[in-house]
């Protein structure tokens, strides 16, 4: 079966689909995404993105292409047309197509794409044996808030990372504050069992995951502190972890190659992983 | 006589000209580009444009779609197949197309796309009267001294500058020290006559136009400083200007709006105009 992509109000064969070199997507990165997971027929907190993409858009004073109704419509019908049950749906949206210019275009429409695929959730090792991640200087721009396709630095992380065979690159700023991952956010548990995670200020991007676990940390009646925390504290760190739409929870059992607490994924972290699907309403993620 | 775009090996129709939607460029902001300023037929400076080029794709660790003598090829045969005399070669290269995953992909081939088209010089009150320059937070990430299409931050800058009838908006980061333009260089005349710009470190772009008047400069026997200035500095300097390869040299009269030195285009700033188009060897830029 060929993959179908929604491209600006058709559904063209994936293969096939493309934009104008002239949108200023291609030129400028002047365009937001999301990606949304999809479990067993099931958006994850569907809401919760496409909030998100409407903030990301006000920021960035790009019109929404249709209502969201009429979005959330298209993403439901790309997932159906590639016949995904499991898998992602990514959606982005740029400012348009116009002459090249850096001062908003008038009179342009949006541009969007909307794609779907089948993904693996997180491996079978990684889940049971945990990650490892390496730190790098945050070197992105001031509005991490913003989800923007402008992700030169993440990707010159990532690469780095994996070049480092590890899962994932911390960013650290001033300070040797630890803000989140090329594309996770980052957390720790303290020896006193407080979660600790970066704040939703413009440093970092404020995962829907993220939210997710939070959520599930205080049903449990975990001590939450939104506060940043350095690379030191996460070394010292009783447990560590991960977050994202398509890694969901993962153990973050080793720092520049030194282990975090024994080595192995903690006691709290599974917890919390199995409390963040069930808040969910997707039993306790055994299914991964 | 219909624009033609150079795409990835093909001369097409600028209007049907298109790139995959899962280009790394429309994606990741993964590329960079050049713009190089024609003039009565001849390219301003191609040399420097393509070695900063190369230098750019070294940085990202992407490789040249073709050799050097070839994109010189392509370059003149897009100006001559939209029958430019006079206006800008634009090219854009990118890590190619991949399914969508951070890290860089194996085996793929750089997208490039070339497009052409006429452009007015600066109009001739720009050039009689001065521009004026707004400052604003530099919010971009670290390294700027690669051309890469991440340009998000920029536009919004120059987006404010329009806002606010500005030209341009001159960057400010720690410390109250000017970068650089959105898109152009910054430069003051100190009452002592010193030419003075931000050093070429990775807080600035290198510009072409920047190497061409220090040149310029330095056969005037003109004292230079490659140093960061304040905006108090450029507030008190006797005169200011800025450079880029569409703008070329202009005036800065106001900066937030008040005036710099007398409120008119200095003499050193236009007899350095002169200097830097005799330099190219185009006469003394009096055809502007």
């Amino acid at each position: 079966m060929s993959r179908v992509a929604y491209v600006n109000g058709q559904y063209l064969l994936h293969s096939e689909a493309g934009v104008h070199i002239d949108d200023r997507g291609y030129q400028f990165a002047d365009g937001i995404y999301e990606v949304i997971a999809l479990i067993r027929g099931q958006f994850l907190d569907e809401k919760g993105h496409l909030d998100r993409l409407e903030r990301s858009l006000r920021e960035l004073r790009i019109e929404m292409p249709m209502e969201r109704r009429v979005l959330s419509h298209v993403l439901r019908e790309t997932v159906r047309r590639n016949r995904i049950r499991s898998g992602i749906v990514y959606v982005q949206i740029t400012r348009g197509v116009a002459r090249r210019d850096h001062p908003f275009p008038a009179g342009v429409k949006p541009s969007i794409v909307v794609t779907a695929r089948r993904i693996k959730g997180p491996s079978k090792a990684a889940l049971d044996q945990g990650v490892g991640v390496i730190t790098v200087k945050d070197i992105r721009w001031e509005r991490r808030d913003i989800k923007s396709i402008s992700l030169l630095p993440n990707i010159l992380a990532k690469q780095e990372a994996r070049e480092n065979s590890a899962y994932e690159a911390w960013l650290v700023g001033n300070g040797g504050v630890v803000h989140e991952g090329s594309s996770t956010n980052a957390w720790i548990i303290t020896m006193d069992g407080v979660l600790v995670t970066h704040p939703a200020d413009h440093s970092v991007l404020n995962g829907i995951t993220r939210l997710g676990v939070l959520a599930a940390a205080d049903k449990l009646g975990i001590k939450i502190e939104e506060r940043s925390f350095s690379v030191e504290e996460a070394h010292a760190a009783k447990e560590a972890f991960l977050t994202s739409t398509t890694s969901h929870l993962l153990s973050v059992v080793a720092i520049d190659g030194k282990p975090v607490g024994n080595g192995h994924p903690g006691e709290l972290a599974i917890k919390l992983r199995q409390a963040y699907f069930s808040h969910l309403g997707l039993e306790d993620g055994s299914f991964l």
